[in-house]
């Protein structure tokens, strides 16, 4: 454990290491909350010593999850956010910048869906793959503009998020067909929207998402049905800035096909991929709670955001 | 029951529409031998009085499965192909081309076999879709060639065909690897051929197969990968000549989701479309039993094989 | 003026130089019945002679209009039917041979109107540009079926011949909505069918029809909607076979623009062609009243049809 | 009306909404010179106060025409660009600021010519669609440069504004061929450049313009012909980021058909949408006074001069 | 060596293989005539004793280059076109087809040039890739029509064939600019047609020909330029309706790079594949001596010539 | 000669122009050296003075080569980055610029290694065309991880820069296998990346780079193969955000075929252009020693560094 490190920091990443803390937001706020607490905290008696207790502490954070993407965006955020030549003012400027972040933070989804409901018109047919609460709030708010929607939900394969998306557009009223996977193309054409959400948005433009994602907006851009991409700018992956190639995860075999059934069938191999990579020139615009962008252009958000990215976010400090 | 129809007509009739006799081939070499049965048994004193009844046990049969596309195009080949002056000499034609049809039939997967493994190199990966005996039987003739294939088998929704792919591949002694169907694209630049069975194929050069065959066409041609469709001519549909579009079943939506789960989510329509269709421009090539095709120009073959179409199979003799 | 040829003939040549007959299957028409007078009329005395008699008629009905596509195949077609040892032989022969073509030339549209209607589901949106009996013809039927449709009509200029399709549309019952040309792509989301006739089919597949043709053809590919050719196979060229390409006519500029109006905006240059050339890529099927056909498979129908094309009709007999 | 709005802010405001002062440039200059206005003739007693009556001023103008673009830019670009602590400070920077904005827009459409004729080369020739002078500008400063060009024009139906185009292209000696809209595909591969203007461009890229614009763009990207638009920063339609999309004008059906004629043909249904929407990827460069951009990155753009956007351009000051 | 095969059959079998005879044309010339030598030479004393010499003469000649398309080909037309039920019959027989193939043969080029000539306008420019005299034929035809011709010729490395062809243009009066493979695409929007030849053409449209005109073939569609391959239907590849594929040559390194220098830049690997295979979706016409035909619906001609393949071609007999 | 050029620019300007001093980051550096040369050695009695001797500086060096891309971007980098009140402040200023520009320059190729390496994964086979250092040391930091690569490296005709290539590649332990230019499309489904350099980098995303760049890079987008483009920022082209065409520099025709083989081929005219156009939708990634970016976004990157563009970049001072 480093020097200087916190309780509440120490204790925050390891809930975020036994996913107790989870979800993007929930992860991202934690992180921030737990940099305050550490400078709150802070006996250092130099602004080098303070700013280096907090390097400690956001690298003590990073290393708990150093593939996820929302937990160094946070800790990017407040490190280059905070300036002073004081103790006191480096304190200061720690507790405004968290402050801010987190009602960011606290407000994004719901801007983000005042971007996407605009782009959605009265009688639109969206169709959605896998359960994204960003993609969900652009319906959401949409329902509350009086805009009539129907939705076609994709079960989403292995784990059948669509069910928990069908289920919540019932919720807002809005009729659900659920179908297969397989059977998305043979709908495009009477669908005005494919809206899903991202796990995370490279440098590029690409769009990592539920695996299947890729293989849709292929064939919606075939159909001529535009596809619109949710996501929180916490998604955004400054360390693709830098080249990085995000790692796909591979998830347990026994989400495809259970133990028995493989051996009845000759025992192949099964593969897991839990995501894929859609490249830019198939998605038309990324919503986000700053407003839509063309997916080529969000790298230049991605820098204001949260500088030019290392693999080492604590650095920024 | 129409007049002077064979009892074994009628028998067959029966076993087609209860599904006793089912699968393309079976269908058509039972109504093809019911046709000679009933030639056989006819006491027809004039030659028109012999065709009548032929025509009225081929509207026997047909009738029971008038979607179907083997059906009629064995009663087409049948009473296109016969000729004579007496009863006799029809009758003699009838048990000739029966014979003829019956002995293409029984070698027709295996030709197909040849041709399609032509086309596959030793070393090749291959991705399929759904289950096909054709498509199979051009992987079992290439191995039978020394050649060492591999293959990416989607499970196929909602009603896990793959797994009997993966299977019988896996008896052939060819590695498996078993995939969701939304990961198909995430591997499609590892795979040599995308290799796909066929319902039907209409004039126009569309395939209809397995819903999810289109979404992964389209794909594949994204990808540079090539789309190989392995289809007995039987498999050609003719009433598609004169314009008609192949209805696309809906199976029972509890292959989608389950009554308890369906509830529990809040009861949404559910869509289950067995078929797609995949326009012409996706596929590379349709190996038939009587050589390889461009899509586009399987009409010939069809015109030649079975007559120009129309939707009244009975009307050749 | 050649001789021997019988006045019928030389009057019916004349009144299609003067368009006085005029449309593709009037003038088709009328050329086969000009040589059936020949034939009736002729006091050849040997086989020779006969045929000699019936290419200068054909010669002579062909040089009125030697770039129109229907003369020379009525001609094709009669010329090379006929067969026979006496002059007798071939006279009866010349009989049989045009009461057959008029025969299936009056029951073509009707024909083709069922497979094109096949094509169209009930609550289809279609759109056409210009005005095409033949396409009107699969409305007409489809609407006959039972079928509910509507039609967005492109107004087609310089000629508005698109205010006599939606007359003709009114009549049938078919809502219209008329537009200028250039809004066509902004509801192809909308349309379920592009359904367009054509001038003339090339052996390579292209379509010849109005100008704007090809430009709505890669917009409908563009949108994902299909694109649908309807034509009797009096419009095949068989002289494309030999690599020739279709002229395009240039018409009046004063189509375009009035004399007044082109000095006051400077007298520029005027270009009006009256048609233009869509790749086969583009269409999904042509229509005709011998069933439908992927565009690049038509290429066959023609040689069966009318031969392989010379640039001399007249040589077939 | 709004308390202590200044008689020439009405004046200004009321002779938008008559349409006395027309187009973008126009408007946004009046608008400009109508808050310099208020700001001189303001006796507000705070800062505070005096911000007030500007917030008014420009909510004032802005109602008078809420969907236009260059009116809300303009009040954008004056109220994010003022500072100040007391009365008089705050007076001179709207004076500063309002004499800048003018400046730039005065110079604008020459600097964009710069641009725009800087991609023409000697010997090119040009299609148009609709009048543009931005676009025109273009071609006159190559004209200068002393280049060669020549000039294909659509008409662009309903309204013709092609006439428009052709005789200004005369005048600076520009031959020209004046076509009709559906003519464009015949002659895209003669054309170096397509060349429009733009009403208004969205932040995802999209260029809202005359109603067949996109249609021509796909057509030429199908060509291998590159597109270009000309347009002032003042056409970035700033309310897009927040997912806005443009209204689409529909303008009097009786400029695509008179009622007597419309009546004639059956009384269908007439659409007249003046605009229409091309996505960035048909567009290979966007020419304004600040340089050429690829349309993806006009959104970096728009956030630089105008903000980050609201649909209430009043809330800079 | 096979019994009975006669001497001048073993003399053009030897020609042929040390390549003495060499050439698609004068391979399958000396193969007809030596089957004919065989014929007229024969003492069978039956009708199966005489097919039977003649199968086994066919079989000779086509082992020796098992993998040509014109030697088959020949051998193919003569034994399917035969017939007779005596000696005496068939012997005639072969004679009349063996003149009918030769007098074909020697005829198809020009017939071929007249076709390609067609296609081409006045004032066209053509780029062509390797060096073809089916191609070059269309171009001589056409100067023959007065036509004004100009030429980009690629040099087509590593054997830079290219300058031959540039050397025959000149000859023929064409203008030629030569340019290196890699130039293709920076002049294909000046170009009005490519043009190539073919080394054989597949069952499914595709067309084998010298390494690059694929490379070339998809760089003309994108730039929106048709292509035309030159092909006399001897180069149809009927085994490929069996699903063969066509095997690529590789040729000898040195070809690419010379010893000396090899060892100097590191001794790479040197890869020298003589053809590539371009698919139908990319060519817009085949031009043969039967006239021209889209590469989808080449099959059907391939059948109609050469019977339904098979890789034994002497089994026709 | 300019009043008050120092000696040290003087002689800098020669040897670029002499080409003594070559290569994109050679040029950039002396020009910024002897920027710094003229600052100290600068006896001026103003602010206004100094400037306008360095802007005289500027001017003479940028003379030289005014078409080169490396050089203005240098004079650009210092010129806007110096300030200061006083002639000891700017001179100051310009040690620090010129001392920041030129360590940038010194680490800008390995950092953009770090970039590019980062998208390369282990096993990946990656296609290069010409020679660029940029491009290898991608490459070299990939193989310092520790990743297995293995190329397949173009020629380049007609200069062969792939021979380099390869050697270097060898040195690296790089396996590599050599093919012509137009082997490419052929391989391209075994390729994982194809990996170039840029000659200069346009605001519309534009890539020049060696001849048949372009070519390529549709292939690769047909084959599924991403494209990515090493190139430090010095390559981007500010000059061309007001609208300027990058020239495509002629090369002697004698490096294509030499004078004696020109002659013997009838004596065509030869084209040599050295650097072709590749439009930024053929590019997926533009790798810097700043990050990688989207084609579309470079203009972002472009501003921020050298300012908006004009063709006088001595103009920043």
């Amino acid at each position: 454990m480093r020097m200087g490190v916190h309780r509440e920091v120490r204790e925050t990443a390891e809930a975020i290491d036994t996913m107790e803390i989870r979800g993007a937001a929930a992860i991202a706020d934690a992180a921030a909350r737990a940099l305050r607490a550490q400078a709150r905290a802070s006996d250092a008696d130099s602004p080098e010593a303070f700013r280096g207790e907090l390097r400690a502490a956001a690298r003590t954070l990073f290393e708990t999850r150093p593939t996820a993407v929302s937990l160094p965006n946070a800790l990017r955020y407040v490190l280059h956010g905070i300036e002073g030549a004081t103790v006191a003012a480096l304190r200061e400027s720690v507790e405004a910048t968290v402050a801010e972040f987190c009602v960011r933070l606290d407000h994004a989804q719901a801007d983000l869906g005042e971007v996407g409901a605009n782009r959605l018109r009265d009688g639109d047919v969206v169709m959605t793959h896998c359960h994204s609460t960003d993609a969900l709030a652009c319906i959401e708010v949409a329902v509350d503009q009086g805009k009539e929607l129907a939705a076609i939900v994709k079960e989403t394969r292995p784990r059948n998020q669509g069910h928990i998306t069908a289920e919540e557009l019932s919720e807002l009223g809005v009729p659900v067909t659920l179908i297969v996977d397989s059977a998305a193309r043979h709908y495009l054409n009477d669908v005005d929207h494919v809206l899903v959400g991202a796990d995370s948005i490279a440098a590029d433009g690409s769009v990592i998402n539920k695996i299947g994602t890729s293989g849709l907006a292929v064939n919606a851009r075939d159909r001529g049905t535009p596809v619109m991409v949710a996501a929180q700018t916490l998604k955004l992956h400054p360390a693709t800035l830098t080249g990085h190639t995000v790692d796909i995860e591979t998830r347990d075999v026994s989400e495809v096909v259970d133990r028995e059934t493989r051996t009845a069938i000759g025992d192949p191999d099964v593969a897991n991929p839990a995501f894929d990579v859609t490249p830019p020139r198939y998605v038309d615009a990324i919503v986000t709670e700053r407003g839509q962008y063309p997916p080529e252009s969000v790298v230049t958000l991605m820098r204001e955001l949260f500088g030019e990215g290392t693999t080492r976010p604590w650095e920024g400090a």
